[in-house]
């Protein structure tokens, strides 16, 4: 689980037991906050004041064998991966990246070509959204790799979007192609060669620029990067909402990448959608008298996909996708399958 | 290796070959930096601009079998050393610490409560040196437990000391008692109960209050935290510096805590002070004109014992020890013995 983020993170014995949202409370409630805080744990980012400025951070671990698979993947996208993961958190609160830090735990038998190439593709993840390494610490690992990545970023304008604040009657829209990810991990599952979506999988770009767009939007009331899937996500926007969302399939965009490898896959693009994870593109809730002009201006803007996919309502309660409960549906972290 | 702090952790096949300080300068030649870094990768803390404020950012991986043994510690102090470790790096530059955020990797059969003790040991450590936690992230471990600590810091008064600095002529001074926590370690390998050295080494205090009140002494031009043994530890003031220094086994104050563990173990407390790791003291380079001055005002203040070991000269070469050259003796991380 990820404290600022809420995945799924847990399907482990004794803390399953206990269940993993009972276990955050029970473990949070040991944190005193102070003034400085604005927002701690909760959210995709803590939200902190420092001086006259609005700090976001938030920290990400990728671990081989449940967050990624060597055979999979170049060591450069492992690298890239984990910071673009991290740094999505920043995008999800429309922030600007500025700092970066890794700790990278390392197999003895590690060839250091193969961690130079990891530590560039860590490089070009942050230069891509204009942050800087500042550090970091590299330490021997007992068994994979793992890597821990902090993110720094500011909230430009001290302007910053929460997963709260949506309300019943705002539309639930989402930008860029999601379920590509899921769809890369499908193909690597079963050795098809269909390099754009196996690249949505090993080399997500995190949407920052389109964040800060969204947060300077004065209609967006609450935000999210899609890392478990729109229900899962969407829920966490409408939970923190203290109202329920409601989705349906036949709004789902049909992707031309998905198509021909979910006929070939027997899957629905609707189900990747909607439960695949790692996409990192971005959630939001928007004032329903202003989302057919955001949507247009959005795509004229950034040449890229954004439709409602459902909308915020005090009269549903969680999740419900075509008027059907849904229960946690997503990416599940703990499936050692990527 | 930490890149803030250059610790020497890595023995391993592939990476030794190339030595890890080259390995180091090849990755940092693969990272940017920006006008808001005023210091990056190789000291204790990464130094940036926020705003009118400056901040001391580091991250710190505590690895089990690598940094801990669950048999010889609480998960308590598991908690509570990993943030204490980490915390020693903002009391290094004289910072005051304000954030922390915690990525911990967990085997399955971890219990709950274990689990919330390690986590209370994380906030009361924090707690302990006024900072507070706010994110992390928790995920499945394939091995052992593994946590990995960020902490955000506030040099005060835009004030904060480097491992830079030092002239020569300068008087080296350690404050606390050095030597302990490896004494401790001894004590745990060698079942002898000797609970005060055994706290030492599980359940060390960062010296944050003593770091704040050095970083506003102006005859103080440069300083580290003591976690790989005094004699790297202040090879890496020298060499950060451009100069050596020499340190005097008969400088050593005699710890009565050692002083019978020694002679039970047949080990020289010296040793213990000079390579021993972990203690998270503070070692420092002073104006050799104001240092009498310096220690006899910092014991009354304090009530802790505070010596110049040493001093540093540019007619030295690395670091001796009674004369004799030292090649990097410290504390080893890959000896998997804590």
């Amino acid at each position: 689980m990820n404290w600022n983020r809420n995945r799924t993170d847990f399907r482990m014995g004794s803390i399953s037991e206990t269940g993993e949202f009972a276990f955050i409370n029970r473990i949070q409630a040991l944190f005193p906050t102070s003034a400085d805080v604005l927002h701690g744990p909760g959210d995709d980012c803590a939200v902190v004041r420092v001086g006259d400025r609005i700090q976001l951070v938030s920290t990400d671990a990728s671990v081989e064998g449940v967050h990624f698979r060597r055979n999979w993947t170049t060591h450069y996208d492992i690298g890239w991966k984990a910071v673009a993961a991290a740094l999505s958190d920043i995008a999800a609160m429309g922030g600007q990246p500025q700092f970066v830090l890794t700790s990278i735990a390392i197999p003895t038998s590690e060839s250091i070509d193969d961690l130079e190439s990891l530590y560039k593709g860590v490089a070009d993840a942050a230069s891509a959204c204009e942050a800087v390494v500042i550090g970091g610490d590299t330490t021997q690992s007992p068994s994979g790799l793992m890597i821990d990545v902090t993110v720094i970023g500011e909230a430009l304008n001290n302007g910053f979007i929460l997963r709260k604040g949506a309300q019943s009657g705002d539309m639930l829209v989402i930008i860029g192609t999601p379920g590509r990810s899921r769809a890369g991990l499908l193909a690597l599952q079963n050795n098809i060669d269909s390099p754009e979506v196996i690249r949505a999988h090993n080399h997500p770009t995190p949407r920052i620029t389109e964040g800060l767009w969204l947060s300077e939007h004065p209609h967006v009331r609450a935000m999210i990067d899609v890392s478990d899937g729109i229900a899962q996500d969407a829920g966490h926007i409408a939970k923190a909402s203290g109202i329920g969302v409601g989705m349906t399939s036949a709004s789902v965009a049909i992707d031309p990448e998905l198509l021909t490898l979910c006929m070939e896959l027997d899957e629905s693009i609707p189900d990747l959608v909607f439960t695949g994870g790692e996409d990192y593109e971005l959630a939001f809730a928007v004032d329903p008298d202003h989302s057919l002009e955001l949507i247009e201006n959005f795509r004229r803007t950034f040449n890229l996909p954004s439709y409602a996919i459902g909308a915020f309502s005090d009269k549903i309660d969680g999740v419900t996708i075509d008027g059907n409960p849904v229960e946690h549906r997503g990416y599940d972290h703990f499936r050692p399958s990527t």
